[in-house]
């Protein structure tokens, strides 16, 4: 479904790029960008973190809205979403990872938007090997706009519609739309609590808010290490419910399912887990599933049976 | 006297670099990358944090001893050091700061090697604007040779400095030491303490070890608000005494020297912080320098008497 994008290896014109600042290709409709993984982006397995493919995600998200021409005074708001004080803010994201690059590998993000109910958006990218054209990596997003004075949710203003609908391509999402409600998630049902969660100053972004990306290492804190080092992160989806300031303390919450030989997580297969991250008094900033499957150690180890 | 290094704009041979993996020019001794600055290497003030600018320090160096051909197993190790178990650390970094770069503008980034003293290595950074050929920033670091294995320090045995001393340069610092010495600070004498920090899973590196650009985050986490919000750090010295793992928990102190106006901070010229991240049995981690100045309001304010 979404190989409508059909992927050129090495084309000439990557050379009109030379900074790597990215460009609007595919009559309009797909910004693309290149990244090459760098050493501070890779993790304790030298493969790139997952906080390193989301911020890319952000990036090119950024640059496909300043490349069209579109951006103004704001993160990713338009002129017509600036005089109204409006601002974007994410609600869902779902991410499966094939695999994750390594320092020195060049990635190749393609994202697009598209049209989702009557006042949100969806965002879609395609992560490739830049080399071999692999796809490594999915991403589907869903936003809505809010005013940044009240907080409030919003429509979409006729005039900002006006502004963005001419770039909505019209094709399915790269990953079907997770519905699977997801439970509620307390201390008394929790298998993994970690508390006094608190943002430090450099992971405030130009809105003096925590950027979405930080709240996934929050939500990794309290994943048992077992599952950290043994597994590597497969798929996951957030649904983003509340921001999250300066001066919170945060609590994240992690469940364990799919445990098999009896609890014991030294020797498991796939696992799946569920997370809260919440304020102190319990208000609920993310919830989310995580999908986990076995780390390939020396290239050699079992894929198992996880559902892309 | 550094420079020595001719600066030339939009040289031709950037093109054959289009993904930014940076080359070796100048005869072979200095090592150069350009690096765009991306929407999430930026701070609360839009510009890089000092983070993002240490980062681009450490993915040059690497990439330097790996353009050299002399990267072999691990994080800079060569095949002789590899061979002894043996890995480069950083004793003191120097950092002084021009003006912090902002979201798409492109710094070039020039990195050599010289030696220092009779078992240490000396590794100087220049940061310019790559448009305007401006300095952005200068960094002087010192290192030694540890066994990766007992963690001792050690002698560089002549087989490792055969490998490397070719690549020399030999030429004063980009930065005069500055040998003052950074008295002891407890919590007795400091004016800010900020306890209970831990490394995230995310902070560690491939050895496992929390990265030594992390500790500034932490380093900051005790500065005043006041500082981080109305100035910019200017200029930085920082000595490494131990390593930090992750199961330690780590305490920052700072003292603020250079009040004005009697202790209130709000309306206050150039300050000097000192600093120190101890472990809380009270081994010493990192000490530290500071210097800030005023933070430039709408390109409009005060640049002060900062000794460059």
């Amino acid at each position: 479904q979404w190989m409508m994008l059909d992927w050129k290896p090495k084309r000439p014109d990557m050379l009109v790029d030379p900074f790597g600042l990215g460009k609007i290709v595919e009559d309009g409709f797909i910004f693309r960008q290149n990244f090459s993984i760098r050493s501070y982006e890779i993790g304790a397995d030298r493969t790139a973190s997952i906080e390193t493919m989301m911020n890319h995600l952000q990036e090119t998200a950024l640059n496909h809205v300043k490349s069209a021409g579109l951006m103004h005074g704001g993160f990713g708001s338009t002129p017509e979403m600036s005089k109204r004080n409006l601002i974007w803010v994410v609600t869902k994201m779902q991410v499966v990872v094939d695999r994750y690059p390594t320092w020195g590998d060049v990635v190749q993000v393609d994202t697009w938007v598209a049209a989702s109910g009557k006042n949100g958006m969806r965002r879609d990218w395609l992560i490739r090997d830049s080399t071999t054209g692999d796809v490594l990596m999915r991403a589907s997003s869903q936003w809505v706009m809010m005013n940044k004075e009240t907080r409030r949710l919003s429509k979409i203003p006729d005039e900002a519609r006006a502004e963005i609908e001419g770039y909505f391509v019209d094709s399915p999402p790269v990953i079907d739309d997770d519905s699977r409600k997801l439970p509620k998630l307390d201390e008394t049902t929790a298998d993994y609590t970690r508390t006094g969660l608190t943002p430090r100053w450099s992971d405030l972004d130009v809105n003096q808010h925590v950027n979405n990306v930080k709240y996934i290492g929050w939500i990794l804190e309290s994943a048992p290490m077992q599952i950290l080092e043994g597994c590597e992160l497969a798929a996951m989806t957030l649904e983003y419910r509340r921001e999250c300031r300066r001066d919170s303390v945060l609590q994240s919450l992690t469940s364990v399912l799919d445990k098999e030989v009896g609890g014991d997580l030294t020797n498991f297969g796939n696992v799946e887990c569920q997370h809260v991250l919440r304020l102190e008094n319990g208000g609920e900033v993310v919830k989310g599933r995580t999908e986990w499957r076995p780390k390939l150690i020396n290239g050699i180890g079992s894929l198992g049976g996880f559902p892309a």
